[in-house]
Protein backbone atom coordinates (compact mmCIF):
# COMPACT_ATOMS: atom_id res chain seq x y z
CA UNK A 1 0.00 0.00 0.00
CA UNK A 2 0.90 3.69 -0.80
CA UNK A 3 -0.59 6.82 0.04
CA UNK A 4 -2.68 7.98 -3.37
CA UNK A 5 -0.84 10.62 -5.55
CA UNK A 6 -2.21 13.36 -7.26
CA UNK A 7 -1.09 12.59 -10.46
CA UNK A 8 -0.36 9.10 -11.66
CA UNK A 9 2.89 9.63 -14.12
CA UNK A 10 2.57 6.68 -16.85
CA UNK A 11 6.17 6.02 -18.95
CA UNK A 12 4.64 5.14 -22.76
CA UNK A 13 7.02 3.08 -24.75
CA UNK A 14 6.86 -0.97 -23.19
CA UNK A 15 5.01 0.50 -20.18
CA UNK A 16 1.71 1.47 -21.74
CA UNK A 17 2.58 0.00 -25.41
CA UNK A 18 3.36 -3.55 -26.23
CA UNK A 19 6.49 -3.68 -28.36
CA UNK A 20 6.14 -7.14 -29.22
CA UNK A 21 4.94 -6.32 -32.99
CA UNK A 22 8.48 -4.48 -33.85
CA UNK A 23 9.96 -8.46 -34.15
CA UNK A 24 7.53 -8.83 -36.84
CA UNK A 25 8.03 -5.29 -39.06
CA UNK A 26 11.95 -6.41 -38.76
CA UNK A 27 11.49 -10.35 -39.65
CA UNK A 28 9.59 -8.56 -42.74
CA UNK A 29 12.37 -6.51 -43.73
CA UNK A 30 14.50 -9.52 -43.88
CA UNK A 31 16.30 -9.28 -40.78
CA UNK A 32 16.02 -11.09 -37.57
CA UNK A 33 13.30 -10.65 -35.08
CA UNK A 34 15.74 -10.77 -32.00
CA UNK A 35 17.32 -7.22 -33.28
CA UNK A 36 14.23 -5.48 -31.99
CA UNK A 37 15.08 -5.39 -28.25
CA UNK A 38 19.06 -4.98 -29.50
CA UNK A 39 17.41 -2.10 -31.14
CA UNK A 40 15.59 -0.57 -28.13
CA UNK A 41 18.60 -1.27 -26.29
CA UNK A 42 20.88 1.14 -27.94
CA UNK A 43 18.33 3.85 -28.90
CA UNK A 44 18.00 3.89 -25.14
CA UNK A 45 21.66 3.80 -24.75
CA UNK A 46 22.41 6.34 -27.11
CA UNK A 47 20.05 8.48 -25.61
CA UNK A 48 20.95 8.15 -22.20
CA UNK A 49 24.45 8.88 -23.50
CA UNK A 50 23.54 12.33 -25.02
CA UNK A 51 22.25 12.72 -21.42
CA UNK A 52 25.07 11.70 -19.12
CA UNK A 53 27.22 14.63 -21.86
CA UNK A 54 24.99 16.95 -20.74
CA UNK A 55 22.89 17.71 -23.87
CA UNK A 56 19.72 15.86 -25.63
CA UNK A 57 18.49 14.29 -28.69
CA UNK A 58 14.66 13.75 -30.31
CA UNK A 59 13.98 9.70 -29.45
CA UNK A 60 12.60 9.51 -33.51
CA UNK A 61 16.04 10.73 -34.82
CA UNK A 62 18.32 7.94 -32.17
CA UNK A 63 16.14 5.78 -33.79
CA UNK A 64 15.88 5.75 -37.25
CA UNK A 65 19.58 6.48 -37.09
CA UNK A 66 20.56 3.23 -35.30
CA UNK A 67 17.99 1.27 -36.97
CA UNK A 68 19.46 2.25 -40.64
CA UNK A 69 23.05 1.06 -39.59
CA UNK A 70 21.64 -1.74 -37.62
CA UNK A 71 19.76 -3.13 -40.74
CA UNK A 72 22.75 -2.27 -42.99
CA UNK A 73 25.10 -4.33 -40.61
CA UNK A 74 22.87 -7.54 -40.85
CA UNK A 75 22.50 -6.98 -44.86
CA UNK A 76 19.03 -6.46 -45.15
CA UNK A 77 18.34 -6.28 -48.66
CA UNK A 78 16.33 -3.01 -48.32
CA UNK A 79 17.70 -0.54 -46.04
CA UNK A 80 15.55 2.21 -46.17
CA UNK A 81 12.09 0.47 -46.88
CA UNK A 82 13.03 -1.88 -43.65
CA UNK A 83 13.60 1.75 -41.63
CA UNK A 84 10.59 2.80 -42.61
CA UNK A 85 8.45 -0.08 -41.95
CA UNK A 86 10.32 -0.37 -38.31
CA UNK A 87 9.89 3.38 -37.49
CA UNK A 88 5.79 2.90 -38.54
CA UNK A 89 5.38 0.05 -36.51
CA UNK A 90 7.03 1.72 -33.82
CA UNK A 91 4.62 4.65 -34.37
CA UNK A 92 1.39 2.35 -34.58
CA UNK A 93 2.03 0.24 -31.86
CA UNK A 94 -0.91 -1.07 -29.70
CA UNK A 95 -1.79 -1.08 -25.76
CA UNK A 96 -0.69 -4.24 -23.61
CA UNK A 97 -4.45 -6.13 -23.04
CA UNK A 98 -4.06 -4.99 -19.38
CA UNK A 99 -3.88 -1.45 -19.99
CA UNK A 100 -7.23 -0.19 -20.89
CA UNK A 101 -9.17 -1.75 -17.74
CA UNK A 102 -6.29 -0.53 -15.33
CA UNK A 103 -6.34 3.09 -16.77
CA UNK A 104 -10.00 3.34 -16.43
CA UNK A 105 -10.01 2.17 -12.87
CA UNK A 106 -7.01 4.34 -12.19
CA UNK A 107 -8.68 7.19 -13.90
CA UNK A 108 -10.96 7.81 -10.70
CA UNK A 109 -8.02 7.57 -8.22
CA UNK A 110 -5.52 10.53 -9.58
CA UNK A 111 -5.12 12.74 -12.49
CA UNK A 112 -3.07 10.88 -15.21
CA UNK A 113 -0.27 11.81 -17.35
CA UNK A 114 2.02 10.07 -19.51
CA UNK A 115 6.28 11.19 -19.64
CA UNK A 116 8.17 10.00 -22.46
CA UNK A 117 11.75 10.05 -23.79
CA UNK A 118 9.67 9.61 -26.99
CA UNK A 119 7.32 12.31 -28.90
CA UNK A 120 3.91 13.21 -27.20
CA UNK A 121 2.19 12.57 -30.48
CA UNK A 122 3.71 8.96 -30.50
CA UNK A 123 1.55 8.58 -27.07
CA UNK A 124 -1.11 10.33 -28.22
CA UNK A 125 -1.95 8.20 -31.47
CA UNK A 126 -1.41 5.37 -28.74
CA UNK A 127 -3.90 6.26 -26.66
CA UNK A 128 -6.71 7.64 -29.40
CA UNK A 129 -6.27 4.40 -31.30
CA UNK A 130 -6.96 2.60 -27.54
CA UNK A 131 -9.81 4.62 -26.59
CA UNK A 132 -8.30 6.07 -23.33
CA UNK A 133 -6.80 9.40 -24.42
CA UNK A 134 -9.95 11.06 -22.31
CA UNK A 135 -8.46 9.57 -19.24
CA UNK A 136 -5.48 11.70 -19.84
CA UNK A 137 -4.97 15.42 -18.61
CA UNK A 138 -0.95 16.01 -20.22
CA UNK A 139 1.11 13.57 -22.86
CA UNK A 140 4.37 15.05 -21.58
CA UNK A 141 7.66 14.46 -23.69
CA UNK A 142 11.23 14.98 -22.42
CA UNK A 143 11.44 16.87 -25.78
CA UNK A 144 10.13 19.49 -23.77
CA UNK A 145 12.35 19.02 -20.92
CA UNK A 146 16.49 19.70 -20.33
CA UNK A 147 17.28 16.10 -20.78
CA UNK A 148 15.68 12.74 -20.96
CA UNK A 149 14.67 10.38 -18.17
CA UNK A 150 16.06 9.12 -15.94
CA UNK A 151 17.98 12.56 -15.69
CA UNK A 152 16.09 14.30 -12.46
CA UNK A 153 15.53 17.24 -15.04
CA UNK A 154 12.89 15.43 -16.48
CA UNK A 155 10.84 14.53 -14.02
CA UNK A 156 11.10 18.24 -12.68
CA UNK A 157 9.47 19.17 -15.70
CA UNK A 158 6.69 17.20 -15.31
CA UNK A 159 6.25 17.92 -11.54
CA UNK A 160 6.44 22.16 -13.13
CA UNK A 161 4.00 21.21 -15.96
CA UNK A 162 2.07 19.21 -13.52
CA UNK A 163 1.35 22.14 -11.02
CA UNK A 164 2.50 19.29 -8.07
CA UNK A 165 5.24 18.26 -5.71
CA UNK A 166 7.58 15.52 -6.95
CA UNK A 167 6.31 13.61 -3.75
CA UNK A 168 2.61 13.97 -4.91
CA UNK A 169 3.18 11.77 -8.01
CA UNK A 170 3.76 8.38 -8.42
CA UNK A 171 5.65 7.03 -11.66
CA UNK A 172 4.65 4.35 -13.03
CA UNK A 173 7.13 2.10 -15.48
CA UNK A 174 8.57 -1.12 -16.34
CA UNK A 175 11.82 -0.05 -17.17
CA UNK A 176 14.01 -0.14 -13.77
CA UNK A 177 15.97 2.57 -14.94
CA UNK A 178 12.85 4.68 -14.79
CA UNK A 179 11.74 3.65 -11.12
CA UNK A 180 15.95 4.66 -10.07
CA UNK A 181 15.73 7.99 -12.21
CA UNK A 182 12.30 8.95 -10.56
CA UNK A 183 12.32 7.79 -6.87
CA UNK A 184 16.04 10.09 -7.17
CA UNK A 185 14.54 13.06 -8.59
CA UNK A 186 11.49 12.61 -5.12
CA UNK A 187 8.47 10.48 -6.89
CA UNK A 188 7.27 7.77 -5.45
CA UNK A 189 7.55 4.67 -8.21
CA UNK A 190 5.18 1.57 -9.24
CA UNK A 191 7.28 -1.08 -11.39
CA UNK A 192 5.10 -2.59 -13.57
CA UNK A 193 6.84 -6.28 -13.46
CA UNK A 194 4.61 -8.29 -16.15
CA UNK A 195 6.84 -10.94 -16.81
CA UNK A 196 7.64 -12.06 -13.52
CA UNK A 197 11.88 -10.60 -13.98
CA UNK A 198 14.02 -10.13 -11.33
CA UNK A 199 14.84 -6.25 -10.36
CA UNK A 200 18.43 -5.19 -10.75
CA UNK A 201 20.22 -4.50 -7.86
CA UNK A 202 22.05 -1.85 -8.69
CA UNK A 203 19.13 0.20 -9.40
CA UNK A 204 16.73 1.42 -6.59
CA UNK A 205 13.74 -0.39 -5.37
CA UNK A 206 10.53 0.52 -6.18
CA UNK A 207 8.09 1.20 -3.82
CA UNK A 208 5.52 -0.82 -5.09
CA UNK A 209 5.56 -4.13 -7.72
CA UNK A 210 2.65 -4.87 -9.46
CA UNK A 211 2.16 -7.76 -12.45
CA UNK A 212 -0.71 -5.39 -14.35
CA UNK A 213 -2.06 -2.25 -14.32
CA UNK A 214 -5.41 -3.38 -12.64
CA UNK A 215 -3.69 -4.60 -9.54
CA UNK A 216 -2.31 -1.10 -9.18
CA UNK A 217 -5.81 0.28 -9.20
CA UNK A 218 -6.63 -2.24 -6.17
CA UNK A 219 -3.69 -1.41 -4.45
CA UNK A 220 -4.65 2.21 -4.55
CA UNK A 221 -8.23 1.71 -3.87
CA UNK A 222 -7.41 -0.10 -0.67
CA UNK A 223 -7.89 1.25 2.40
CA UNK A 224 -5.12 1.82 4.74
CA UNK A 225 -5.37 -0.05 8.04
CA UNK B 1 46.06 15.58 -39.72
CA UNK B 2 46.03 17.01 -36.08
CA UNK B 3 48.55 18.21 -33.65
CA UNK B 4 49.93 15.53 -31.39
CA UNK B 5 48.87 15.36 -28.16
CA UNK B 6 50.56 14.87 -24.95
CA UNK B 7 48.14 11.80 -24.14
CA UNK B 8 46.73 9.39 -25.99
CA UNK B 9 43.55 7.95 -24.17
CA UNK B 10 42.40 4.68 -24.66
CA UNK B 11 38.99 3.53 -24.28
CA UNK B 12 39.41 -0.62 -23.59
CA UNK B 13 36.20 -2.34 -24.14
CA UNK B 14 36.15 -3.22 -27.83
CA UNK B 15 38.41 -0.71 -28.52
CA UNK B 16 41.64 -2.33 -27.28
CA UNK B 17 40.09 -5.91 -26.21
CA UNK B 18 38.01 -7.97 -28.98
CA UNK B 19 34.67 -8.58 -27.85
CA UNK B 20 34.00 -11.18 -30.47
CA UNK B 21 34.90 -14.74 -28.22
CA UNK B 22 32.12 -13.44 -25.96
CA UNK B 23 29.20 -15.13 -28.62
CA UNK B 24 31.40 -18.48 -27.79
CA UNK B 25 31.00 -18.27 -24.14
CA UNK B 26 26.86 -17.57 -24.46
CA UNK B 27 26.71 -20.27 -27.06
CA UNK B 28 28.97 -22.81 -24.38
CA UNK B 29 26.15 -21.64 -21.60
CA UNK B 30 23.13 -22.61 -23.65
CA UNK B 31 22.28 -19.23 -24.97
CA UNK B 32 22.36 -18.01 -28.64
CA UNK B 33 25.51 -16.15 -29.20
CA UNK B 34 23.91 -12.94 -30.77
CA UNK B 35 23.27 -12.18 -27.18
CA UNK B 36 26.46 -11.22 -26.81
CA UNK B 37 25.98 -8.12 -28.53
CA UNK B 38 22.56 -7.27 -26.49
CA UNK B 39 24.09 -7.95 -23.40
CA UNK B 40 26.73 -4.99 -23.63
CA UNK B 41 24.32 -2.81 -24.76
CA UNK B 42 22.42 -3.31 -21.77
CA UNK B 43 25.07 -2.86 -19.77
CA UNK B 44 26.53 0.33 -21.19
CA UNK B 45 22.27 1.15 -20.79
CA UNK B 46 22.22 0.49 -17.56
CA UNK B 47 25.66 2.23 -16.38
CA UNK B 48 24.52 5.60 -18.74
CA UNK B 49 21.22 5.59 -16.88
CA UNK B 50 22.70 5.33 -13.06
CA UNK B 51 25.45 8.18 -14.36
CA UNK B 52 22.63 10.29 -15.93
CA UNK B 53 20.29 10.01 -12.80
CA UNK B 54 23.65 11.42 -10.87
CA UNK B 55 25.40 8.44 -9.30
CA UNK B 56 27.54 5.51 -10.42
CA UNK B 57 27.72 1.74 -10.13
CA UNK B 58 30.53 -0.37 -11.01
CA UNK B 59 30.70 -1.98 -14.06
CA UNK B 60 31.25 -5.88 -13.24
CA UNK B 61 27.62 -5.33 -10.87
CA UNK B 62 26.20 -3.96 -13.86
CA UNK B 63 27.27 -6.96 -16.31
CA UNK B 64 26.97 -9.57 -14.10
CA UNK B 65 23.62 -9.11 -12.94
CA UNK B 66 21.86 -8.07 -16.15
CA UNK B 67 23.71 -11.36 -17.51
CA UNK B 68 21.86 -13.31 -14.90
CA UNK B 69 18.49 -12.12 -15.76
CA UNK B 70 19.21 -12.60 -19.21
CA UNK B 71 20.11 -16.47 -19.26
CA UNK B 72 17.23 -16.39 -16.98
CA UNK B 73 14.81 -14.95 -19.61
CA UNK B 74 16.42 -17.15 -22.25
CA UNK B 75 15.65 -20.64 -20.33
CA UNK B 76 19.92 -21.37 -19.93
CA UNK B 77 19.75 -24.98 -17.99
CA UNK B 78 22.57 -23.72 -15.19
CA UNK B 79 22.46 -19.53 -15.21
CA UNK B 80 25.23 -19.45 -12.26
CA UNK B 81 27.13 -22.00 -14.38
CA UNK B 82 26.75 -19.52 -17.96
CA UNK B 83 27.13 -16.35 -15.94
CA UNK B 84 30.30 -17.29 -14.29
CA UNK B 85 31.74 -18.49 -17.48
CA UNK B 86 30.76 -15.16 -19.49
CA UNK B 87 31.99 -12.57 -16.94
CA UNK B 88 35.65 -15.19 -16.76
CA UNK B 89 35.61 -14.63 -20.69
CA UNK B 90 34.77 -10.95 -20.26
CA UNK B 91 37.79 -10.74 -17.82
CA UNK B 92 40.19 -12.35 -20.18
CA UNK B 93 40.14 -10.87 -23.64
CA UNK B 94 42.63 -10.53 -25.85
CA UNK B 95 43.58 -7.56 -27.70
CA UNK B 96 42.87 -7.05 -31.32
CA UNK B 97 44.94 -7.99 -34.40
CA UNK B 98 46.23 -4.11 -35.09
CA UNK B 99 46.58 -3.30 -31.35
CA UNK B 100 50.14 -4.62 -30.66
CA UNK B 101 52.19 -2.78 -33.90
CA UNK B 102 49.47 -0.12 -33.01
CA UNK B 103 50.38 0.95 -29.67
CA UNK B 104 53.97 0.19 -30.10
CA UNK B 105 54.32 2.52 -33.16
CA UNK B 106 51.98 5.61 -30.72
CA UNK B 107 54.29 4.88 -27.96
CA UNK B 108 56.73 7.37 -29.00
CA UNK B 109 54.22 9.76 -30.04
CA UNK B 110 52.52 10.38 -26.59
CA UNK B 111 52.01 9.54 -23.05
CA UNK B 112 49.51 6.36 -23.05
CA UNK B 113 46.89 5.80 -20.74
CA UNK B 114 43.38 3.72 -20.38
CA UNK B 115 40.42 5.07 -19.12
CA UNK B 116 37.67 2.35 -18.78
CA UNK B 117 33.96 2.15 -17.87
CA UNK B 118 35.70 -1.23 -16.39
CA UNK B 119 37.78 -2.01 -13.85
CA UNK B 120 41.90 -0.88 -14.04
CA UNK B 121 42.43 -4.82 -13.33
CA UNK B 122 40.67 -5.80 -16.97
CA UNK B 123 42.62 -3.48 -18.87
CA UNK B 124 45.85 -4.59 -16.94
CA UNK B 125 44.92 -8.02 -17.50
CA UNK B 126 44.18 -7.63 -20.63
CA UNK B 127 47.81 -5.52 -21.04
CA UNK B 128 49.68 -7.88 -19.36
CA UNK B 129 48.38 -10.89 -21.77
CA UNK B 130 48.91 -8.76 -24.73
CA UNK B 131 52.55 -7.59 -23.51
CA UNK B 132 51.46 -4.25 -24.08
CA UNK B 133 51.59 -2.85 -20.22
CA UNK B 134 55.42 -1.69 -20.75
CA UNK B 135 53.92 1.36 -22.97
CA UNK B 136 50.75 2.49 -20.11
CA UNK B 137 51.85 5.22 -17.55
CA UNK B 138 48.38 4.96 -16.33
CA UNK B 139 45.69 2.51 -16.54
CA UNK B 140 42.21 4.90 -15.23
CA UNK B 141 39.00 3.73 -14.52
CA UNK B 142 35.87 5.29 -13.87
CA UNK B 143 35.49 3.56 -10.76
CA UNK B 144 36.98 6.77 -9.13
CA UNK B 145 35.62 9.17 -11.46
CA UNK B 146 32.05 10.81 -10.29
CA UNK B 147 30.41 9.15 -13.30
CA UNK B 148 31.07 7.05 -15.83
CA UNK B 149 31.67 8.00 -19.33
CA UNK B 150 30.51 10.35 -21.19
CA UNK B 151 29.91 12.01 -18.51
CA UNK B 152 32.36 15.15 -18.65
CA UNK B 153 33.28 14.57 -14.89
CA UNK B 154 35.09 11.17 -16.35
CA UNK B 155 36.88 12.77 -18.50
CA UNK B 156 37.76 15.40 -16.47
CA UNK B 157 38.90 13.10 -13.95
CA UNK B 158 41.40 11.28 -16.48
CA UNK B 159 43.01 15.40 -17.31
CA UNK B 160 43.40 15.87 -13.70
CA UNK B 161 45.14 12.15 -13.39
CA UNK B 162 47.38 13.29 -15.94
CA UNK B 163 48.41 16.49 -15.20
CA UNK B 164 46.88 18.10 -18.64
CA UNK B 165 44.57 19.95 -19.79
CA UNK B 166 41.70 18.21 -21.90
CA UNK B 167 42.52 20.13 -24.65
CA UNK B 168 45.91 18.71 -24.80
CA UNK B 169 44.68 14.76 -24.61
CA UNK B 170 43.07 12.60 -27.60
CA UNK B 171 40.74 10.42 -26.98
CA UNK B 172 40.73 7.14 -29.08
CA UNK B 173 37.21 4.85 -28.87
CA UNK B 174 35.16 2.23 -30.84
CA UNK B 175 32.33 3.91 -29.46
CA UNK B 176 30.19 7.30 -30.80
CA UNK B 177 29.20 8.29 -27.28
CA UNK B 178 32.67 7.96 -26.18
CA UNK B 179 33.75 10.63 -29.01
CA UNK B 180 30.98 12.48 -28.48
CA UNK B 181 31.32 12.68 -24.28
CA UNK B 182 35.10 13.37 -24.62
CA UNK B 183 34.63 16.26 -27.20
CA UNK B 184 32.46 17.87 -24.58
CA UNK B 185 34.27 17.44 -21.93
CA UNK B 186 37.37 19.29 -24.39
CA UNK B 187 39.38 16.73 -25.40
CA UNK B 188 40.48 15.62 -29.08
CA UNK B 189 38.98 12.49 -30.81
CA UNK B 190 39.53 9.80 -33.08
CA UNK B 191 36.77 7.45 -34.05
CA UNK B 192 38.51 3.46 -34.67
CA UNK B 193 35.54 2.55 -37.04
CA UNK B 194 37.59 -1.32 -37.99
CA UNK B 195 34.05 -1.85 -39.03
CA UNK B 196 33.49 0.65 -41.68
CA UNK B 197 30.41 1.63 -40.26
CA UNK B 198 28.49 5.47 -40.35
CA UNK B 199 29.02 7.68 -37.91
CA UNK B 200 25.35 8.47 -36.18
CA UNK B 201 24.26 11.67 -36.76
CA UNK B 202 23.18 12.76 -33.21
CA UNK B 203 26.81 12.45 -31.59
CA UNK B 204 29.43 14.89 -32.04
CA UNK B 205 31.81 14.24 -35.05
CA UNK B 206 35.02 12.70 -34.37
CA UNK B 207 38.14 15.19 -35.46
CA UNK B 208 39.78 12.21 -37.63
CA UNK B 209 38.58 9.00 -37.82
CA UNK B 210 40.69 5.67 -38.57
CA UNK B 211 40.91 2.05 -39.63
CA UNK B 212 43.21 0.56 -37.34
CA UNK B 213 45.30 1.90 -34.98
CA UNK B 214 48.58 1.86 -37.29
CA UNK B 215 46.79 4.13 -38.99
CA UNK B 216 46.53 6.99 -36.20
CA UNK B 217 50.52 6.28 -35.33
CA UNK B 218 51.03 6.98 -39.23
CA UNK B 219 48.51 10.38 -39.24
CA UNK B 220 50.58 11.48 -35.92
CA UNK B 221 53.80 11.12 -37.41
CA UNK B 222 53.06 13.12 -40.54
CA UNK B 223 54.61 16.59 -40.23
CA UNK B 224 52.05 19.08 -41.05
CA UNK B 225 52.27 20.71 -44.62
Amino acid sequence: MIDSPDVIVFDVNGTLSDMGPLAGAFIESGAPGHLATQWFATVLRDGFAVTAAGGSAPFAQIAQDNLSRLLTEHGVPSVADGTGRIMEALRNLGVHPDVPSGVEALAGAAQLVTLSNGSAQVAQTLLETGGLLRHFTRLLSVEDAPGWKPARSAYAYAAVECGVAPSRMLLVAVHPWDIHGAHAAGLRTAWLNRSGAAYPGYFTSPDIEIPDLPALARQLATPRP
